[in-house]
């Protein structure tokens, strides 16, 4: 089975919407499995080109190896081939996240996705030193790098970097969540420059998609895709099209519901509650998960809260 | 076995210098046991009051399970009850220090360290859950808070919060690595207010030891301690004898001693490698440990670099 | 005369390509009024829609009262009508910027731009009081928020508050220069919320024109329109077409060309010396101004650095 | 007259306390003369070393020319030599200083005190431009740097470049506002290793004056000091005697009255408008100033804020 899912635009391994999907939990934060076996067929249904499980969406740095397992072997089984099947393999460190690389190859996933070492603060150099110790590991498995410098101590992944490991066929690609268009066009630029069309370029963006694929991303994986994506997949095939009104007219009602991430209170919770809070709120309000609990410690969406969501799925054309 | 080690002052659970132990390696980046067990005989024979190791420090989040069991196992047996062995516990979330918590108490740690939740951001209330979760699975093993905002993305734990668990029982302490004085004071102080002096209240820092200990913490984390623990234990005995001029004087030397951590280039690495290699460096130059490498992906100090912080060394006197 | 130029789409007072003027400069830092008059010349014969003077681009702050009143006489009487001409008027506070605003109006330019107060930190009502007050002293003269957070500590204007601010007539319209498409998207659908298509947003930005542009925004105020303003020109042109291939071709090359700015060695001067010299290095290379020197303290360009940024307007088609 | 006021221990040409005065307003936002004369004597009687308006807490950046000309003519003219009189020249660039320079001059100041430019961003090499320039217009008047990063975009003054412009006579010393006591001790070693005792070492802090003055700052800069001037006197008397207890206990009640500043609700105001109505409060509870309004667009505190300000003050015996 392969990553690749045939963008003659740009060649790339993966392209397409591909959601990070959130890990839906029992109220005692056990993984729901039945929940999420529903929010892969709601994805699948809603025609995404691929399932991302495990990332900053999935809570992957929240769950025991036992939870993630359990997450990993599910998708692996419900998604059963129809789409590629990635899997975060997020940790501080190389060898930390190469445990949970040996343990998402075993479930047999289609490919990983590293993000830089956080919590210490590293150089370029040893960015690529770990991007090249997981690769080689991973074997035969495309690696993904993650750019996502609001979580990782501000740390962003370079173009140069990024398109070097990508012609030295490191890298299958990048998924950038560093929130600036300017980055997307700069690796963009330099992935032609470089003649590396196989490389792909993902945004993370749920706010920026058209733009972004104006652009020439390959993929987008929207964590607000858990809850509408058909919303994401009408942006991509908008675009695909050259019908650039419907694109931005569907991300300006997509921009607008990404502000459920706000309703909850900041007094209360952090912003990873929050917004996550507010994908599962949206999804257990549209009947695709049982309960919208995060992962101990975050605390939960109130009632009052959950209903300020379902205010937003209304306008939304959501319930 | 008890961490209490006597400080009239506070009566608080932990006293004194407790170096944050870096963790020797083999050239190949497996634990050096032997030169692990040096370095504790050169930390007890400086007279330090405890050894805390897996911390950053230690390189706690660079090592596999396996790697920290050995330096557990190391610690434990070697300095077989002389002073208190604190453990880190550092990890991205609860669920996942909790498994760094059990090999820990395991292994038969006199008391660990947890810092808060990174990669994901968290509310007050969310760490508080966090820390109350942790404490109640340690059972009798005191749990200190770790406060080192610089590597977990700027959170900041607050002086009411901390002051609050610890009379609650929940935390025996903290270790301040916010590199603020201010953040000390007002923790002593609230500490006072709420008459709770077995709150322990330790500096992470290794260039202002002498002030915190005028401000009144009960002991010092020093990184750099691992090169030259007897310069921080006279600092603190001076202290203790109310002797300010002997102790600036010995801490002017010990900051001029950490500009060590300026010698590798940063063009080539990033600080933590450059910090933790010039603070091995020292250990090496002195004959301490066998390796002055630091984890992969970290890139180590070259021989010029090694020169460059051995004229430090000479310069402060332990040459 | 009026600022309105014709955008139809909006009804915005201002749209097209209105280019930050630099100040031409002496060897002696005094204000190079020939240079300046040609600069002009270059722009006017290029297209743009309209000149801003004593912006960022402009070092307005950098500039004495009568450095500044030569470049508003100057550019007053040498654009003479043939588009509108916009004054920075850019200080610290309400009451300094107010001498400025006086002076500005003095010197008959037909709209203003502020920023957010800066040096102390203000709340968005602060800022609120800062623009009426502003606007209420300058009259029919139309003023326009200048929205720059990495030169003011940080501070975001909203969108809520520039557009109640449109709504009530406070303020003609804003200048994005922070850099997030997704500022500028909140802005764009929040002004079609509101019904306030009189409301102009422009976006400061050089590297993401076309997206702007697609995104809804009616103008540009790209500093590097010094050095191309016919290439800012063509975007816009291509962009009202509908010729999306065009403009986004254009914006490339413009992207590449914009790391000029990263030619200058950091290790020797400040970012703004290093993106005005730049910019003025550009406009002496074409002939355009006699001396590409920045305003004392700043450290001018060396000759090699001049050469990059000749290498780079080669490669451009510039030169 | 001079402003050596003979601290014996470094020779520095300033020592004790100098607080940076507010600028008492009428509630229509002029300067309110008889109140600044009150606040003079205020001072004086409580024995500060000497006084500095047109600071940070002097409002500076908010005041138009004829009122800083107001401010100084009467602070020159009511404190009639009996100490030093320092004036603060902040504004973003070195020309715009300088006429802030030029006016203090004629009023006949002791010294001045200029920050590094702001607004811009600019390198060590051209803050040193900035500060050699000022120095050589202000001839025989003393230059010290004032180093503020929060206000000036982050920009660091180097203790490297400090000291070297000490020792050549361009600086006669800092305010170090950085709230770093590690930053104090640097440039204290780098003042002893280079000798030249003759450069003044000054914080700015409120919380942290008996630890700066134990690494041996000459003096002290405390916004707070409006409030209480006694109290730091009080801590700069003790410490000259070697009475730390005393130090200590002072500057820990003045630690606690600094949370004036945190009574304001930050939801309606800015943090200086929070903090400089809160010393105005402070000034007006006590019955120096008659009104306790911050300049415009500031928004002042209330009633009840003021009242909560009130208990502090009683808390700490000033009521």
């Amino acid at each position: 089975m392969s990553t690749r899912s045939g963008s003659e635009g740009s060649g790339a391994a993966l392209s397409g919407v591909v959601p990070p999907l959130v890990t839906p939990l029992t109220p005692d934060c056990d993984v729901d499995v039945p929940s999420l076996a529903r929010l892969i067929d709601h994805l699948l249904g809603a025609g995404v080109a691929g399932v991302f499980v495990l990332g900053t969406s999935g809570e992957g740095t929240f769950l025991t190896d036992d939870q993630r397992r359990r997450v990993l072997d599910t998708t692996v089984a419900h998604v059963a081939g129809a789409v590629p099947v990635l899997s975060g393999i997020i940790d501080a460190s190389t060898y930390r996240a190469r445990a949970l690389l040996d343990q998402a190859l075993q479930a047999g996933v289609d490919a990983v996705v590293a993000c830089a070492p956080f919590y210490a603060g590293t150089h370029p150099a040893e960015i690529e030193r770990h991007f090249r110790y997981l690769s080689e590991r991973a074997g035969d498995t495309p690696l993904y790098a993650y750019d996502i410098p609001v979580r990782v101590n501000g740390t962003k992944l370079t173009s140069d970097s990024l398109v070097r490991l990508g012609q030295e066929g490191v890298l299958a690609g990048v998924k950038d969540s560093s929130g600036s268009d300017a980055s997307l066009r700069r690796v963009l630029l330099d992935r032609a420059d470089a003649g590396v069309p196989g490389f792909a370029v993902m945004t993370g963006s749920e706010i920026s998609v058209d733009v972004a694929l104006a652009l020439g991303v390959d993929g987008v994986v929207p964590g607000l895709g858990n809850v509408d994506p058909a919303g994401y997949v009408r942006i991509f095939e908008a675009m695909t099209k050259g019908d650039l009104e419907t694109a931005r007219a569907e991300q300006n009602r997509l921009f607008r519901l990404f502000d459920i991430v706000k309703v909850a209170d900041r007094g209360r919770m952090g912003p990873s509650s929050a917004a996550l809070g507010a994908f599962k709120a949206g999804l257990y309000l549209r009947g695709v998960i049982s309960c919208p609990v995060t992962m101990f410690p975050s605390i939960p969406l109130s009632d009052d809260e959950i209903e300020g969501v379902r205010a937003h799925l209304v306008t939304a054309g959501l319930l």
